[in-house]
């Protein structure tokens, strides 16, 4: 990160957000979205992943997007879950891959179909192919605040899963509320508990909120000192099978709440709304997003 | 406020939840959910309002739901726009009358049809009336934190209205952001505000979740020592017609945080969602609440 005291926000709705969308987005809106989201402000994009067709339909013109996506001033980061998916994201030009795994035991073998230990054991060949490439490499830890089949996580499980990643010279760690768990009591803990224990690492916060707390826990998480935050336009992300279920937190909706008290994301509001409204068009259906349907104050009630 | 350091969680769903349907909500349906939420742990319930019958048709069964409404351990609190309205309230055996005025001249008037003063001038005979049958007052602010025809509304507007009030006898003040225009930083600062300036007053916050940053001004409020939070359930509230928009806080939304955060607020989580979807049923329309769709942290992801 080139500055850790600026505001980032990860804009994770290419990836995260598209990843569950039944309905194939065609290659065309997801540039237009990108150049338009640039042009918003936004400056960190979780572009793509290099998964399997199979698993992901959605991505599976991953190496589409990175070939023609506008480069100038945007870090392109792309999410690998092994390290096929690495070597061809560092071929496609990613600026940054993302590497993952839960801190749950169970999650991870739901998610990805191994052990932890097996995740891990991938990592080094990742890694190794990543400096070769001169890419950098960031990782999230899925489940950091709870997860879905294990129920509470230890933080010293998550600390554990972090200082591999840090060992291995990740510099980034994102702390994933996979599925909408913590509070904001637990994420002020937590990261007091990260800074203490590895001071030195940018760390990042990706909120879901399937219980309507999240952008507390984003608070939470500002208060305690974090500056890079996953959201995702419109609020898209979670299960659209779900009728009004959440994803992650709406992006335009984050910048308006640091931007209202005072702190600088470096985005342009009205901007943004449009391209979340372009979005809900894309999609043909309503996002979870608030702003986008209130407006920003200048605009009144 | 029997007790200002206990968490209490005023449920206004009756009121500023179902003012704003257009399908008439029987009073045999308003009095399930009553009795529902009392078994859920509800103790103050801002149940009906005594208003005109043109202006908020929902709202015509006032006498009938407060003479047939359960009475044990519920504080039956009334909204109440004018002395006539009080007086019925009264009568009606109103626990508690609130009483309103908005911080914004521009709001006051679009909102009732009078001006600031004129609303003020008829609080005289209202609280004498509620001296003469032992009835507390309590007063909501509101667009104290922000107004859609204003714009800014100053601290100090606001504390003056506040003063009015309890210069009259009101035992709690609400600060209502009536529009969702408040930020977690104003909400910290109003209240470190009020609590230096008006530092015996019981203090509540209301909170409309337009912008999807509700949560967090209600966290920040906690922060800064608030413990009483008008909160409705299923999130209801705001305006129908447009569609996801949102309105209050969802209450159960909010005690699960609370409860997370190991901050007991009298309620049974699994019980306020089995009511929420009862009122899901009544209203016949996805509710914006988030727990009631994914479930408390017991059931999983």
């Amino acid at each position: 990160m080139e500055d850790k005291q600026k505001i980032i926000i990860r804009e994770v709705a290419l990836r995260d957000g598209l990843q569950s969308e039944k309905a194939f987005v065609s290659t065309e809106n997801k540039l237009a979205l990108i150049d338009a989201l640039a042009g918003a402000g936004v400056k960190y994009l979780e572009t793509t992943s290099f998964v399997s067709a199979r698993a992901v339909p959605q991505l599976r013109d991953a190496a589409k997007v990175m070939a023609r996506a506008r480069r100038g001033g945007i870090w392109h980061e792309v999410m690998v879950p092994n390290l096929k998916g690495a070597r061809a994201a560092a071929d496609a030009g990613a600026d940054r891959l993302i590497v993952f795994v839960s801190a749950s035991e169970a999650h991870n073998r739901a998610n990805v179909g191994r052990s932890i230990s097996d995740s891990m054991a991938e990592l080094d060949s990742i890694f190794s192919l990543a400096e070769q490439s001169r890419t950098p490499v960031a990782a999230a830890i899925a489940t950091a605040f709870g997860c879905p089949y294990q129920g509470p996580v230890p933080v010293s499980d998550v600390l554990a899963v972090a200082r591999q990643f840090v060992m291995r010279g990740a510099d980034r760690i994102t702390l994933a509320d996979t599925t909408g768990m913590a509070n904001p009591g637990q994420v002020t803990e937590t990261v007091s508990h990260f800074k203490e224990h590895l001071p030195d690492t940018a760390l990042c916060l990706h909120l879901h909120n399937n219980r309507g707390i999240a952008m507390a826990n984003l608070y939470a998480g500002y208060l305690a000192g974090i500056r890079i935050f996953d959201t995702s336009l419109g609020g898209i992300g979670g299960c659209p099978n779900v009728p009004q279920a959440a994803g992650n937190l709406a992006t335009e909706d984050t910048v308006f709440m640091l931007e209202s008290m005072g702190v600088d994301t470096g985005m342009d509001l009205a901007a943004l709304i449009e391209v979340a409204r372009l979005l809900e068009k894309i999609l043909a259906r309503p996002l979870p997003g608030q702003v986008m349907k209130s407006g920003p104050l200048e605009s009144g009630g």
